[in-house]
């Protein structure tokens, strides 16, 4: 079977299997980043690695400033959504030999707009000939209070559920200049009984039952609700992807006190509920997202 | 200019200019690895990050275990140049939708049979799709004794310089197959004083100017007495690169110490010393090793 008929999440699966662990791995594979301690240590250790690719994440023509901020942006989404601050970063580059030295350096221009935004060493990497696409990896590691890390897989049935940001459109430009919501995460993650989060990358419609699949639950979503990109309909917002917004489920007891305290704390950034986490096997909403493979 | 022009050390230094920093950054861009941590503090984290990239570090029909044994043991051998020893990986493969799962499943049993060799946890990664040819990008940590870490810049002129192993040919499959020098490190900077060494990736005439420069030293090496691989003549030592052996300078009073103790320690691994540091302008030997951009 080739790798387009199987689709992404399978393909990580039977990749992944039979893995050599480690004793200080706390969470491995299948969250948003890596995260690596022991349980009574104060602060955890996040590892992320993410690209993007010349063809398949930008076009060849696009502002290079743009790319290497998404390259390095999307990373820090990631560190985000567990409640992590970003620490240090690394940068790998494979690109043409025939490619000009002022398309790189415009490249780490962007680089290192968003390393400086979000307070990130970048401490090293790599460049290397690319006889194709030019290919942009990026590894970034995190800092995490225990107390407040999410994972994807604490959410229980009856979890409210919310999202930053609107949902949808983002291929008309946000996907390249999107603000990763790590202030937002780290006032949640603080100050409400946040259950689970993750980053909105592939879509709402796969990275939602992702989410629940993680935390044994279903769910519900109203559509209607749906946060969209003024121009979009509901589908982009399950399907279009690159949202780099955060999706999390909130303990219902506190739902009224967050949308009564968000938008003091964060008016320009709406704040939506859009549904809850249901118990298992009661999904009701059919969803569609972006699978990398499909 | 475009980048062939510039090669790959002026166009890295061009990149890294101006990078942000931070606080806790011992060592950034220049080494083998990244090295984080305080000076008091007894170990020290590593980090680094390597590719392999199809037509550049491996053909297409290469058997995809030895691909990525290959992808993860790079990495590996620039930990233990540092003497390190490596602790978690991440792993992103770019990868055409139309290849085989049996092709992907290879590619990761050749990675988890190094992880499990050098006890590596892989904790993560990404697949992405790739529209040219495959990519597999690997994060690794590591931990050093922070008694022990060894830099390329701690050299000083008079010191002798070693390198592990035979040089040159590695193309005929050693590059595939090759044993990173963990152990050896590991042993080596507990009982000797070695005062810089690196990994050897890009062939002795690139890699050891790279050390003398990092140590503000000269170097000259006795060409008759490079450890060639049966069968290559020594320009192939100096050239061809992706030996993954120890290059080394170690004090001169510990040399005849160290000649004594390693065959009894390693006996199947030869030793050999090749030259020495020099006071800096004084190299004599001309070297030529392999450019990434060239």
């Amino acid at each position: 079977m080739n790798l387009a008929g199987l689709g992404e999440d399978k393909l990580v699966a039977a990749l992944l299997r039979g893995l050599p662990g480690a004793h200080d791995l706390l969470r491995g594979p299948g969250d948003d980043c890596a995260v690596i301690g022991r349980p009574r240590e104060k602060t955890w250790r996040l590892l992320k690695t993410d690209c993007v690719i010349e063809g398949v994440h930008f076009r060849p023509d696009e502002d290079p400033r743009k790319v290497g901020w998404k390259a390095l942006a999307r990373a820090v989404s990631d560190i985000a959504a567990m409640a992590g601050r970003p620490r240090h970063a690394l940068v790998t580059l494979a690109i043409s030999p025939a490619a000009e030295l002022a398309h790189a350096k415009a490249l780490y221009a962007g680089l290192k707009k968003c390393a400086r935004k979000y307070a990130i060493a970048i401490v090293g990497g790599e460049t290397a000939r690319s006889p194709g696409p030019m290919f942009i990896s990026i590894t970034l590691t995190g800092e995490v209070d225990s107390r407040h890390c999410l994972l994807r897989s604490g959410g229980k049935p009856g979890d409210r559920l919310f999202v930053t940001g609107h949902l949808g459109g983002s291929l008309a430009g946000r996907h390249l200049t999107f603000q990763p919501r790590v202030d937002e995460a780290l006032w949640l993650a603080r100050h409400f009984p946040i259950h689970a989060m993750m980053d909105l990358s592939d879509g709402l419609g796969i990275d939602l039952p992702r989410l629940a699949a993680a935390s044994r639950c279903g769910f519900q979503i109203n559509e209607s609700a749906l946060p969209l990109t003024p121009g979009c309909i509901p589908s982009q917002a399950l399907s279009d992807g690159e949202d780099y917004e955060l999706l999390f489920a909130l303990a219902p007891r506190s739902a009224t006190k967050l949308k009564l305290l968000w938008p003091r704390k964060f008016p320009k950034l709406p704040l939506t509920e859009i549904g809850a986490l249901t118990p298992p096997g009661k999904s009701a909403t059919p969803l569609h997202g972006y699978d990398h493979f499909a």
